[in-house]
């Protein structure tokens, strides 16, 4: 069988776990598998880089810096495939370059565009083990560039896009929950997930998994399981609908503490103002997620939106000018809010998902400030303290 | 003007001394000077990789151990341009197989074989400091390579001589010495010394630059520069023989204590027994230097050699070895011992140089133990403890 295994940064952070890895490879290749191996950088390696060129400018040289923060992956391949050779298993490291990454964009956040496989092909026919650096590729120009954040996945699906096989992706998690076991001790791990539930829950805040990573693997039907690594629980895979029998209507639950909600009252709603508040806001690069406007033609009417805690600094300076532009408008803002999404496919053929969240939310008597909805999803703005109540009571309702 | 600058490990070891350098750098850049600059690795960077590939085997694989250590100077060169465009400065930085460094030989010890000098040139025409990782190449599979010990000194002089321009290697001395300041205050500063004479003396231990890199500036004619790293005091130019007018009998005399001389006697030194000693030397591995025999046929003789003292447990178990073929054989070994050797291109003109040294020796009533010659230099084993006494009057008598 042949597979692409993905690796990151803390299963590589030190010699004895690169130790323990190899190991665990080892094994596979001794049933005669045909494995590539993508690994990220050592632990925080990439962070102290980052801190380095920080040192040097705020803004340091994109070209510069990717060239830099692929030293990290360079370190760790080499290191990984020693290892295994040291066991006696034959391996070799390609960095991005050598195993025909190309990409095409701009520095620091590159795509890839496409992969010559055939010096990966050679190796494996080898039978040796091809340990692939994560994260970067090479331009046209011949110029190191990377991937950004999460790249190192991104690289690994698109390599068994490429080699035609599946991917493992080994992380410091068991698999993929309903619901962030954190916040909710019942979580059931998922067995399966569809890739467009995958993307949204990726997209809402879970943090398993890079987005794009997903989409590759949508795009090109790479089966990609996410486990533990060196864990013997079994994870959870990603797939296509297809082959996920039972639809539930609610697959997951995700949390997200970093929002703050914003109301602005009292000035005419009509499209010139609106454009005003929004091009404003865009300006200084606030990142407005779930918008919500009560149409009243003419008359004063109000808009609310939400966007990341940790934009406030940028919001407090937009809104200034937006008082001033618009005067007489009421600003209030709300924090001390979380946005709780329900993601499913199964709710394309389940009608009236919303009208049992919204019976939930009535029977424990808890508020919600906003409501967006997609084919497969549906966000509440609530009160953060109710997260618990709500969040248990939704996922006993729809036995995630 | 066009040339080209190599800074060692030790002046950008911090992010501080990369700064710095940067100023340096953008100083000749503001004449409008066409610059490249080929670094080392930060500080102990080389040495800490090592330590991390000996942590997973004693003998770890040489094309990965070569992937590994080439970080090092790639995370240099990226800080070095950032650092450069931070102060107004056009750079780019090119790894060894961006800057077209192509190598062939064996991995950690390669040679280079040819530089492709085009993109370089154009980042030249196009007003760019071009900044390029020393140590390292590309070879004919795409692989990285390094060069060895003092590789940089080799990589930045085969660019000069590619690119037809001066090369200047800054260090943390000020230039190269007659003798060794440690040793002898008084040595003076040489203005100039032939490549002839650098050789032999990096040959013989004074350990300011690699032996290699002198040969391929001997080759095609490169004018090298040694000074200190942000000085102001001039340095030492590494240069054609016809340049040097006034050519003294000796240049320089370099002083290596990393000596252990062995006398064997008591045996038929007829062939068939030195080669079973120095074969056996040669199994072990032990790096015999001096060699002086006394030939007397079909007599009992004795023959002489010196060896490094680091080499000295090696010599041992061949000892053992050698005492167990050639019965009878009588072995002393001479510690407390080191090797002066003289050089000088003009020893080929001055007659009678190795009289004045016996002259001085004599003089001084001081021993010696051991005595070679080639066309250039002298070399002695005397007394440890002599050394300074015999330097000094040395020094004295041919004003080095």
């Amino acid at each position: 069988m042949r597979v692409v295994k993905k690796f990151g940064g803390s299963s590589v952070a030190t010699i004895e776990k690169i130790k323990d890895i190899a190991k665990d490879i080892s094994k596979n290749y001794k049933y005669g598998d045909e494995i590539v191996i993508v690994v990220s950088a050592m632990g925080k390696t990439t962070d102290e880089l980052i801190k380095l060129a920080k040192e040097i400018s705020e803004t340091p040289d994109v070209r510069e810096l990717d060239s830099l923060l692929s030293t990290g992956e360079q370190k760790s391949i080499s290191l990984l495939s020693m290892a295994l050779k040291e066991i006696g298993c034959k391996a070799i490291s390609l960095t991005g370059a050598q195993a025909g990454i190309r990409t095409g964009g701009t520095h620091t956040k590159n795509k890839i565009e496409s992969i010559k496989i055939d010096r990966i092909e050679k190796h494996l026919k080898d039978g040796k083990i091809v340990i692939v650096a994560g994260f970067q590729g090479v331009n046209e120009e011949g110029d190191i560039t990377t991937l950004g954040r999460g790249g190192s996945d991104t690289s690994a699906v698109a390599l068994a896009a490429a080699l035609k096989c599946d991917c493992e992706i080994y992380t410091d998690v068991t698999g993929i929950y309903g619901v962030d076991p954190r916040v909710y001790k019942n979580a059931k791990k998922l067995e399966k997930i569809s890739y467009e539930e995958m993307m949204e829950m990726a997209n809402l805040g879970a943090g398993v998994m890079e987005t794009r990573a997903v989409e590759i693997g949508k795009k090109y039907g790479v089966k990609i399981y996410v486990g533990q690594t060196l864990g013997v629980e079994t994870g959870t895979y990603i797939c296509d609908n297809s082959e996920i029998i039972e639809k539930k209507a609610v697959t997951g639950i995700s949390i997200n503490k970093n929002v703050i909600m914003v109301n602005l009252e009292n000035f005419l709603a009509i499209p010139k103002n609106v454009a005003i508040i929004f091009n404003n806001l865009a300006k200084h690069s606030v990142n407005v997620d779930m918008i919500s406007q009560n149409e009243v033609e003419n008359v004063k009417g109000s808009i609310g939106f939400t966007c990341p805690l940790t934009d406030e600094h940028f919001l407090n300076k937009s809104l200034e000018e937006i008082a001033k532009e618009i005067p007489d408008i009421e600003v209030t803002k709300r924090t001390g809010v979380v946005k709780i999404s329900l993601v499913g496919i199964g709710m394309i053929s389940n009608f009236g998902v919303a009208a049992k969240v919204f019976e939930v939310l009535a029977e424990i008597d808890s508020a919600f400030y906003q409501c967006t909805t997609s084919e497969i999803s549906i966000s509440l703005i609530i009160k953060e303290s109710d997260t618990i109540k709500v969040v248990e009571k939704l996922a006993e309702v729809f036995s995630i």
